[in-house]
């Protein structure tokens, strides 16, 4: 419940969460004081003036999880203050508000497998996987948090990346995020990424800690509409601009060059936005900003998934659309940074890593869509990004 | 023409190429000492003894190549004693036998697109492929013979390994190498792999040069049909037992390791010998070796194909096999070294190293097979590799 959130924080309901602030005017109610963590919003008073207050990353909405929480309640109402609890509560509202919306989509009613798993090193996850639906070939929504010891590689490649780690230091992490990838059957649908998360390092020598957000929202299609390029672009400059006029054009430019398939020389899709090491302006400000844009995937997706969901298509567009989830397998496989730091990371659970590669995908040798193709019109973007708001 | 050969090797002959010897009787013809390259095979007088003499990485048989070679015919001749040349001709023969070994199992007349390109920064390939035929739905064989100077963090992997390179320094190399990944239609059809290849790499200061030859065949099938498993096995141990009883045991592990999909603790498939740094007993020896394998792969295959191709399946058994290839795909992308290093050099075909991905592969969600199924029982020998000879 962040949209239209500002970024005033009531303090004095810190006990309950962190409460964000509506700069608008809304029907009064009652401030509901149920017992905790209970409390889901209501009208605060801040400096003589109304603010309709709704709880972020809270316990308030934990009846529509779709799992337990990663954490036990306990050390969720104990630790309620602390970014690492705030982040879990909010990742797991993504995954729910998400996986509802996936499937109120479908038609014959399947809905999404949930397999809640512990990681013996530390923490676990909430994976939900949707297969083989009418509408979902293959959707699979992860949250997972994480803790333990950095193992060194990871130590040696944050430090490269400026983190200022002491060397050789046995350093414990948290690392929390949501992680979607949505394969739609009919090829007009448009596969989503998206992925949020928040890592914490703590040095226990002084107990010094360092933290920092990343993630993005990033679109593949297999035929280029470019209204929905427009839409789904705008939608998520919309989120960027309500913290930072830079945010947009600084991460639509990274979402580019991250997701590039290198030896193809193409990129994977039609671009978002992707960022990482975000520790400014602060970190509640940072949070705001992430949770944003989480919040910003359903309004981006959803009206695309409605609009093409009942295209006409045939064998030739099917086929086009293997092949272009054979690239997508290309790019996760051999360059993706969180599938090789998930992969590579002691205890993984490989499931809930693999679950973005598609259900079917294909290659041909030498496939070369056609002079003037809508195919070849598709690649001519993926080879040369552009502006699209 | 290598088959039966022994290690004798005629001096004498020096100028057309080198000559194997074979330790039998055979009927006497006269050395046909046709102008230059040309001599095909005939008798040969060794210290008193006569021999059946065939030349090894010979122009031969340039006439049943797929293409022409890489490096140009003047070069070939000039450089015929060097290693570098045979290697590329012995490449070339393989190609070409095992290709049409392939082609002649299909049964409409599928025949391999044959693509010979040029590589700007020096040297190039032989790309033959054959897609979506009755036995075959993809089959790929590459050659390449390729030179320039060795990128720094090839260097740095190959002084990691144990080679003596100067820091540094700039190294002129050649890499010639045969690579194949043959994807039949039929799941009772298990893909075979196989690679050979020589690597040289000169010191411009002292003019040294340091060279080995790596490679191996390995087999993945769908099911498990142990007699294959014997025969495929035990093609290769012949092969190897020729030239070193150690060398089958070693290599034969080798394999297991490295066709590991760690993240899934299986391995690809069923094995067969894999090796790399191979610089003994002597270049001629090792040649030797390496050409004996590589001539193996036909008899260690073929009867496979043959035996199969013609098996019933249905529905449930080509899935799968479309989910293994799926586990193919994930090491070929994720772990093997070959392919990472093919797409990590500059001015790489891709093409050409992505021919090794099938045409189709699945990935299903926590798919497990039925506990006491076929499906199951491969399993087994994929976790817990075991002995076929």
């Amino acid at each position: 419940m962040f949209s239209k959130t500002g970024n005033v924080i009531l303090k004095s309901f810190k006990t309950l969460g962190t409460i964000s602030i509506y700069h608008h005017s809304f029907k009064r109610t009652k401030i509901r004081r149920v017992s905790g963590f209970l409390l889901a919003c209501g009208i605060a008073t801040y400096k003589g003036q109304e603010y309709k207050a709704e709880m972020a990353g809270s316990l308030a909405n934990i009846s529509k999880f779709m799992a337990e929480p990663v954490t036990d309640k306990e050390t969720l109402e104990k630790d309620s203050d602390k970014m690492k609890t705030r982040m879990e509560l909010m990742i797991m509202e993504i995954q729910a508000d998400f996986c509802r919306a996936l499937e109120a989509e479908e038609e014959h009613g399947t809905v999404f497998r949930i397999d809640r798993w512990k990681r013996a090193e530390g923490g676990g996850g909430v994976t939900c996987v949707l297969q083989d639906g009418t509408v979902f070939e293959k959707a699979g929504v992860n949250i997972s948090v994480v803790s333990g010891t950095l193992p060194q590689a990871a130590v040696a490649q944050m430090r490269a990346r400026g983190k200022t780690f002491r060397k050789d230091a046995q350093l414990p992490f948290v690392a929390a995020g949501v992680s979607a990838v949505i394969h739609p059957r009919n090829p007009m649908v448009p596969t989503i990424h998206f992925n949020y998360r928040y890592f914490e390092v703590v040095d226990p020598e002084d107990n010094s800690v360092q933290w920092w957000f990343g993630g993005g929202t990033d679109l593949t299609p297999y035929y280029l509409n470019e209204d929905d390029c427009r839409h789904f672009h705008q939608t998520l400059k919309n989120a960027c601009d309500k913290h930072d006029k830079e945010y947009y054009p600084k991460y639509k430019k990274w979402c580019d060059d991250y997701f590039f398939v290198k030896h193809r020389g193409e990129r994977r899709g039609v671009g978002g936005i992707f960022f990482d090491d975000l520790d400014t302006p602060s970190q509640e400000k940072a949070f705001a900003f992430v949770t944003e844009c989480a919040k910003a995937v359903i309004p981006s997706y959803l009206p695309l998934v409605k609009k093409h969901k009942h295209d006409g298509y045939g064998y030739a567009e099917r086929q086009w659309q293997l092949l272009r989830r054979g690239r997508y397998v290309e790019f996760n496989l051999i360059y993706d940074r969180g599938t090789k730091f998930g992969l590579y990371t002691p205890g993984a659970r490989y499931e809930s890593i693999l679950m973005s590669l598609p259900l079917t995908a294909k290659w041909e040798y030498m496939h070369s869509p056609q002079h003037g193709s809508k195919e070849a019109k598709l690649m001519d973007v993926l080879k040369n990004p552009k502006d699209w708001v």
